[in-house]
C-alpha cells in the first residue's frame, strides 16, 4: 500500500514486525487521523483483532500468525495463546488458518515463521491482482463492497488488487463504493485507498448500489471471510444483496480472496458461524447517536452469499467456477 | 400521531394550521429534539418542503397546499407562489398534485381548502390503514424502508397505517425497520413513530435486510413517491434493492399510497425525475465527516422500482395489482 505523507509517497503495510514488536495502522480512526500502534503481547493482538484495529480476513490472518509469534517471543504458552487469539472473532477461516499454521512451526523460529506467513499472503494478493485484471477492460465501471484492499491483507488487497494492477497498466476505470454501514469501511478505508492510489471513484450509501447496477455497473468485485466447499461465502453484511443484484442485472460477480480463505472442512454456508457485533455500531455514528432512545439495533457482521451467485473466485491460482473448487481454488 | 412526551401522551400531527399559520414538527432534528415550527409564508414553506424539516410525499403535499394557503392569506400573486412550491423538489407527485387541486380553488377560501386536503390525506391513510391490515397475520415479520409514517402523511401513515391498525387490533407484530441512508429516516423517525406506538422493532443497517429476508421476513410494505400508469414507482433510494431481494426470497412486496401519489399522464418510471441531493448528505452524518477528504459521494434521493416487482398497491380504495392501475388504483 502506498501511503501519501505530507513529505511525498511512503509504502507501508498494514502490520508488521520490528525486532520483537508488531506495528499495524489503526483502521479504526481512518481516515481522519492516521497513526500506528505498536503491539507486544498476544493479548494486545488479540484485543487488536477483536476491536477492529486490524481487520479484513487475511490481514485478520497475518496478525493471528504475529500473535503467535509474539507468544513465542514472550515465552508464553503457545496453545492457551492459540485459544485466545482464535476467540476473538468467528466467522474469517484466515484466523484459524494462520493459528494452525503457526502452531506447526512451534519448533522453528516463530517470528521468522509469521514474517513468511505475511509476506504469503502479499504474494498471494499480488498474484490475484494479476489473475483479476483481465476482467478490467479499459473503462470499466466496478462496484465494490467494504474494504477488501491493503488494509485488509497486508498490502495489495484482494478485490481491490485486481484494480490496482489494471490501474496501473493504464486502464481507464470507474469504482463505486459501498460506504459499507455499520462501520463505514467503504466510505473509509476504500475510499482511502482509491483516493492514494489515485483510482477514480466515488463513495455511495448502500442503498444506490441497486440503482446504479440498474444500468451502470459492469462488474462487481468483493473479498471473502470464508468460503464453504460448494462456494457459499461469508463476507461483509450487505454482500449477499449485492450478489442478488447483480444476478438480477446481469452482471457478473466475482469473490477475490486467497486459498487461506477458502475452508475445506465446511461443506456449505450452513456451517460458517456468523459475528453479531454490538447493536452500539447501528445506533451510533462516530460517537453520535442516531436512533431514539429505546429502539434497538440488529448488528449482523456478514452474511452467506450461495455460491450459485458468484461467477468466479479469483485466487493467487487463477479464476476458479464455484463447482471447481475441490479441484483448483481451495 | 400519538406522541409520548414528558407529561403523558399527545395526539399530534406533522403539520397543522393555526389561523393564518402553519405548524410543523421538524424532521430533521428527530428523534434527539422535538421542536415545533411555525411557518407564515410560502417561502418558508417552500424552504421547509426544499431542506425537509416536512418531507415524505403526502406530507409534502399538504405542505404544498398549505403553502398556497398562506401565499393566498398573505395576497401574494398565486401563480408565482405555485412556481415556487413546484421548483422545490422534483420526485414526489403529490406536490405537483396538491398545488394544481389548490389552483383550481382560487376562487374560495383557499386557508379552508388547505386544510381539506390535508385532512383528505389524513382519511385516505386511515382507509390504507384498514385495507392493508389484512395482509398482516397474528405474528407476522414486516420489513419495511424510510419512513412512511404519520410523519410522512401528516398523520397514520402510508407504509405503517397497516402495522398501526393490525397492532391497535391487538395483532402480534415485529418490525425490521431499514435504517435507510443517507438520511437515516428510518432509525430517527420510523423508529420513533413504532416506540411511540409500541410496536416492537428493530433498527437494521439497510445491508442487513437481505440477510433477514432469506429466511425470517414475510412481508414488505414502502410507501412511494410517484407511480407511473404501468406499476412502475419511485421511492426513496434503496427501495429497489428491497424489491429485488423479497422477489429473490418469495416474500410479497407491497405499496401503500394514496391516490394523490399516481401520476396518471406518466407511462412508466422512465419518465420520473430522480433528484439528485447534496453529496455531504452521505459524506457527513450528523456533522461527523466520515470519508476521506478528496472522496467525493453520489446522492440519488430515489430510485425507480419496476411494477414487475410489486405483488399489490395498498390504496384507500382496496388493494389493486400493478396492471389494474388504471381501473381502480389511480
Amino acid at each position: 500500500m502506498i501511503v501519501k505523507t505530507a513529505k511525498g509517497k511512503i509504502d507501508i503495510r498494514a502490520l508488521w514486525r520490528e525486532k520483537g514488536a508488531v506495528k499495524a495502522i489503526d483502521q479504526r480512526i481512518l481516515p481522519g487521523k492516521f497513526k500506528i500502534l505498536t503491539i507486544r503481547t498476544h493479548n494486545e493482538m488479540a484485543e487488536a483483532i477483536s476491536n477492529m484495529t486490524i481487520r479484513g480476513a487475511p490481514s485478520i490472518g497475518a496478525a493471528a500468525a504475529y500473535g503467535m509469534a509474539l507468544a513465542w517471543l514472550n515465552r508464553k504458552d503457545l496453545d492457551s495463546a492459540a485459544k485466545m487469539i482464535k476467540a476473538t472473532r468467528p466467522t474469517a477461516h484466515d484466523l484459524f488458518y494462520a493459528v494452525d499454521w503457526m502452531l506447526d512451526r512451534r519448533d522453528e523460529d516463530m517470528a521468522e515463521a509469521a514474517d513468511e506467513y505475511s509476506d504469503d499472503i502479499v504474494d498471494m494478493c499480488r498474484r490475484i491482482g494479476e489473475n483479476g485484471a483481465r476482467l478490467i477492460k479499459d473503462g470499466s465501471k466496478i462496484l465494490t463492497h467494504c474494504n477488501a484492499g491493503a488494509l485488509a491483507t497486508v498490502d495489495f488487497g484482494t478485490a481491490l488488487a485486481p484494480m490496482r494492477v489494471a490501474h496501473r497498466a493504464g486502464r481507464d476505470m470507474f469504482v463505486y463504493v459501498d460506504e459499507t454501514r455499520p462501520r463505514l469501511q467503504g466510505a473509509k478505508l476504500t475510499a482511502w485507498e482509491l483516493l492514494n492510489e489515485g483510482i477514480p471513484h466515488r463513495i455511495i450509501p448502500d442503498n444506490a448500489a441497486g440503482h446504479y447496477m440498474k444500468d451502470s455497473v459492469d462488474l462487481v468485485i468483493v473479498g471473502a471471510d470464508r468460503v464453504a466447499k460448494n462456494g457459499d461465502f461469508a463476507n461483509k453484511i450487505g454482500t449477499y444483496t449485492k450478489a442478488v443484484l447483480a444476478k438480477e442485472n446481469g452482471i457478473p460477480f466475482y469473490v477475490a480472496a486467497p486459498v487461506s480463505t477458502f475452508d475445506k472442512r465446511i461443506k456449505s454456508g450452513k456451517d460458517i458461524v456468523i459475528e453479531e457485533r454490538d447493536e452500539d455500531e447501528v445506533l451510533l455514528v462516530d460517537g453520535c447517536r442516531i436512533a431514539p432512545k429505546g429502539s434497538r439495533a440488529l448488528n449482523p457482521a456478514f452474511d452467506v452469499t450461495p455460491g450459485r451467485y458468484v461467477k468466479g473466485f479469483v485466487t493467487e491460482n487463477g479464476i476458479t467456477k464455484p463447482g471447481m473448487l475441490g479441484e483448483r481454488g481451495g
